[in-house]
């Protein structure tokens, strides 16, 4: 029989686990919508969010999962037929482009191998040749969900300005926003996009668009179809604090309580955070012979490190065994990945020790599945977070 | 100062007060929503939440406001350019037109003077007059919120029989569903909208659609864009209990608590108490000598009763003056109804002394604020709660 | 069936409703009790209780339910065969005595009719016929939880003073505090009891004991036997934040939490809010024509009132009908007061909505039930709260 | 600055982590303790609890901490001077030493090294030596819980009965129930006790005491004072499903979720899960070549291990860089092993993905404190658990 007792270890890329702190929050009566309490807690909220994406522009908040943000940032934007970029690392990449498609969009894709971030570069170069500037947008993962690889974005705006190209940076932050350091306005982004269920802790049920003045000035004169997912008509009504239909109350008095945390622990020892338990992840997988699936150090993930599994090995087998024995869930290899990957989110609410039990977890079941790997890697993970600790608290006791 | 002692009274159509059984329940630990305990949950609660539209068609789910059920059910099953008529009863009909022109559909307008349900006639007359069968869907709304009106479904469905019309009949139950009685499969309904936040006693977040057969067979050749309220996707993927992109969790723990409670009810006690609670109320507000909104008796909602206000005096002014005194929140005149009535709605978690302590609250606050009334409504709906109590637990004490 | 649907209304004299904040605050996580954070939070909580005592004396908090703050007041200022003596005013005055006896002490009742406070005069008389000064301690309850009746504790101190006695005042403030004015340090009192469930909205389990200097130095002289209760092991230690035994963490989490809740409020104001919810219920008893338990208007209590039941009808029936009906809890009569009276409380989270709730229950329950009765109790309270309501609010609408 | 980011790791005996399932039970709202739907409850509770302590015989439950029925134990059964023996293993058998001389009673101890469980060979001569019976009660702690070892109560009950003595057996289980194997009836108990915040997974403030008809023929002749603590009160009204005075509502309604839990585990896989975790634990404080402080490996504790600190550091130096370091408390050494010894508790809500992390953190707190050591603790604790694991589960993946 499977093994339940105790906390779950909930290691994958979203949702990702909710503080108690948080859950508290949700858990406050119902309000008038249309009341000046709400009005009031609705103000604040919609200015402390910017903070988060380090803006001055309008965040708005949808009703949704961070798929309907990526619907947003199209059909507001942009008008039958037009050409967007899509820049594909990943699976996640590819659903920009499916979507797109379905919206009457005509996608075009630069491809890599799944296994780095980008390629600013070939951008660049797509983007020169685009002399009639017929791509309408650029669209990019700063955090491939799917692969564990990151993109820089400073990068690709500059390749664009390099380029000289007027398209529109579109950038999903979906599993990398508060997870990974973020500019809006520094890196020039027209429009982000994100989701409440993997930096910002909270359920799924929540999704985020920063925009730029670009971006609005674009919506202004785009003719997709748009009713829910209309800009508009929230930032009519966003200023007084509320939203032009009924908003998700519960998940906003979240959304409060996780703006607060993350701003009591500061945004870089947030980043910082990740950063440490990404590479202690990294150098036990590295000890335990197995292969990170992102072959650039440069894109390596703060986020979820995907581990490809041994030929012959399914990961998808592995990980019930590690479900079972161990009361952890690890992230299933999607699409390519399928059965050749797991992935182990580092993300949101965690900090050393959790990802020590997790690392144990993944280095027992490696050995209960009979999977070839050395010993070693939870050794290395701790060797590395003990000499990353603060050495002014080390002492002698 | 305003008094906010104790627990705020919230008497609006939605949100409505969200049982601590339920805020329990949404606060369990996230979970994998790929994995075999996710998948468990999901399967039973896709088959459970049927029974509360009573249908053995699916029931998609959308991480959305109930506003994006109604995108979904226009985007799924039209083509641009089609022709939906729409039985305008008050201010959700009127935004259910907006949304159709906004996807470029065809909206006409049956009009009514809002204090009335869907006119049956009417919409027959019309029907038999589209002998070309130009029109593809009748959209009506069960309960209009904003004016308190019903408007009875089997009716409707008769007369577009009557007329041999083949429209898809499309009916917003959003602030209807698990109040008032409702058949999708027996009433004949073609797609059924609903949301959390009403007689589901869930926060806002969810949205509900019940779809038909002949629905399904048009969303084939539907040609409207659509991704994210894609029902296809849905559909897909539904029967293994999980969904396209990631599922509200916290909601969903907290919907599978709100049908155990319904179901513990029973379905024909949470419709009978929500009739009993209405009556009570119009009775007092006919003993203050004021007008229920809604002229015909026919159409009085079980949900909501909008009350006229008396001539020079404003509904806002007044329900300022109730929130500041007494705590309590009432729903404000929407639209045509703005500063003319206020509305009090007796839905969702609510009882016999939740709805006494509010009317006594109308009470107090029409002396407050000068309103011209006779006193006596809230001996009248006392009068007949305690006629409508179950005579068998009436005795000699 | 009874009808259980919506919220409970809890108009019992304890436990009380806890406030939705409260319940959120002390689902927090456990903590080492003897770790910095704790203490640091301990030293907080014993420094803000004070406050609600208005004392500057320690407050000792046991984890044990009112009672046992009782045993320890007698236990560690007592020694075997001192006299006590009791001033009676209902059942739990009686439950004093009773006490005392068991735990080896000369309890002597100055009994009164139950049916008003505590009488000063005769307790100066008994006083000043000790001339011997026998009697170490004189025990009195502000609010007679049992009959309605509150005892003035100024009134009673004078009394002591006027007699030169030196009796330690011992007063029972278990359903008193927090919902009307109480000055340890002003009046003199050396020792105040209480509990948690009452006026401070918590769940039972914590009881306090406010000291005197007078009262600290008994209790080095004191031979009764204690362990438990012992209030020097308390006091050794609470000032570092922690306690000789595992302290009850989540409550004390939630009291925090109220506190801070009534310094919100503002204590001057949290009383007159009993004071006039009192005054409405009793209001509405006379209009009923019944008649308020406690015959002296001094000691109506403004947390509860007791209604004596017409000859010929009893209580618990009545109750049992409100209960099934209309999903109410009223208070049962005690001891000399079964089946001869209910009570009403209207105690702790509470506001004018709430009571004219509980009260609408009371009038139909006594239709239910066939009390003789006139109609109107809730309609004179309501007309009391609406005068009582901030004349700045009311106007014109 | 200290790292407290994500979840708190709570590796003390004490209280000990709550599940989220039992904070959300404990949320609910307060009810009459005297009405119908309490007294359901309560029995149904007081005959579940039953099976915790493997009983027939009535389970007495107080609103205090587990000292409180220790003071119960000592007040119903005995007499002003009677004579106890106390076998001390540890700081908690002292405090019983303590208690019962505040008590008037003549506790006489068999001291042991505190690194081992309570003799019973040592515990059969003084009993054999008693000839004339004098001795009315011996105490006995299963689980000493500041050092680490345990006593095998069967082997003291059979002390007793070859010594043909006739005293109680009283047997402290405040940090082994539902953590260990415990058979109240089947070994011949007459007084057990217990508390909330260990095994049951509650926070602090109710404690346990089941009795034997022994026992309670014992508490109708007993003279010690007791009022508070009295079982005959409680006995009295228990079998209807109350208490003599409020009961710690929240804390009952959590108790009821943890007694369903640990039966959803089955109390024998919970028991083996502690057995599993303290190997776990430890092999690795083997491997670090420190010292198991308990020096009998028959009297190892499943619930906590006691770790020697090497000569020369000190102990609660090195929990505070732990705790700063790591987000992690681990329990201080008490009383003699103050400042000489660590403990790490593996009790209640915890799984092997939890103990791995908190041995992590112990091996990186003793590299960051240059405590000497050798690496593998965290190494030899994974072959453990792996091994340890259902070899059912285990296969190629």
């Amino acid at each position: 029989m499977a093994n339940h007792a105790g906390r779950h270890f909930l290691q994958i890329p979203g949702p990702t686990p909710v503080p108690e702190r948080v859950h508290n929050a949700m858990a406050r009566s119902m309000m008038d919508h249309r009341g000046p309490a709400f009005c009031e807690f609705g103000q604040k909220l919609f200015a402390d969010v910017k903070g988060i994406f380090k803006t001055q522009q309008p965040v708005i908040i949808f009703p949704s999962s961070g798929t309907g943000s990526w619907e947003a940032a199209l059909t507001n934007t942009l008008s039958p037929g037009d050409h967007v970029l899509v820049m594909e690392t990943g699976q996640f990449a590819v659903l920009w482009t499916k979507m797109a498609e379905r919206m009457g969009l005509k996608p075009e894709v630069i491809a890599n191998d799944w296994r780095s971030g980008a390629d600013a570069n070939a951008l660049e170069a797509r983007l020169r040749a685009d002399s009639s500037q017929q791509i309408k947008a650029v669209c990019v993962v700063q955090n491939e969900t799917s692969t564990g690889a990151r993109t820089h974005i400073d990068e690709i705006r500059k390749a664009m300005d390099a380029a000289g190209h007027s398209a529109l940076l579109m950038v999903d932050t979906i599993s990398s926003l508060a997870a990974m350091d973020y500019r809006h306005d520094e890196w020039g982004v027209d429009i982000t996009i994100s989701g409440s269920q993997k930096g910002l802790m909270l359920p799924p049920g929540l999704s985020f668009t920063a925009v730029s003045q670009k971006a609005l000035a674009a919506s202004k004169k785009a003719t997709l179809a748009r009713a829910y997912f209309s800009w508009d008509d929230m930032l009519a009504i966003n200023g007084s604090g509320t939203f032009p239909y009924t908003p998700p109350i519960g998940l906003l008095f979240g959304l409060a309580e996780t703006i607060t945390m993350l701003n009591e622990e500061g945004l870089s020892n947030v980043f910082a955070r990740h950063e440490r338990l990404a590479e202690a992840t990294r150098r036990a997988v590295k000890a335990w012979g197995l292969e990170v699936w992102c072959q650039d150090a440069r894109a390596y993930s703060p986020v979820v490190t995907a581990v490809e599994m041994p030929e012959g090995h399914n990961s998808d087998a592995f990980r019930k065994i590690v479900l079972e024995n161990f009361n952890m869930s690890l992230g299933t290899g999607l699409s390519k990945l399928a059965g050749k990957a797991f992935r182990i989110a580092h993300l949101g609410y965690t900090n050393e020790l959790t990802i020590m039990g997790a690392l144990a977890g993944v280095e027992m079941g490696l050995e209960l599945a009979r999977v070839p790997h050395n010993k070693g890697g939870v050794s290395a993970a701790m060797a590395y977070l003990a000499q990353a600790a603060s050495p002014a608290t080390a002492q002698a006791a």
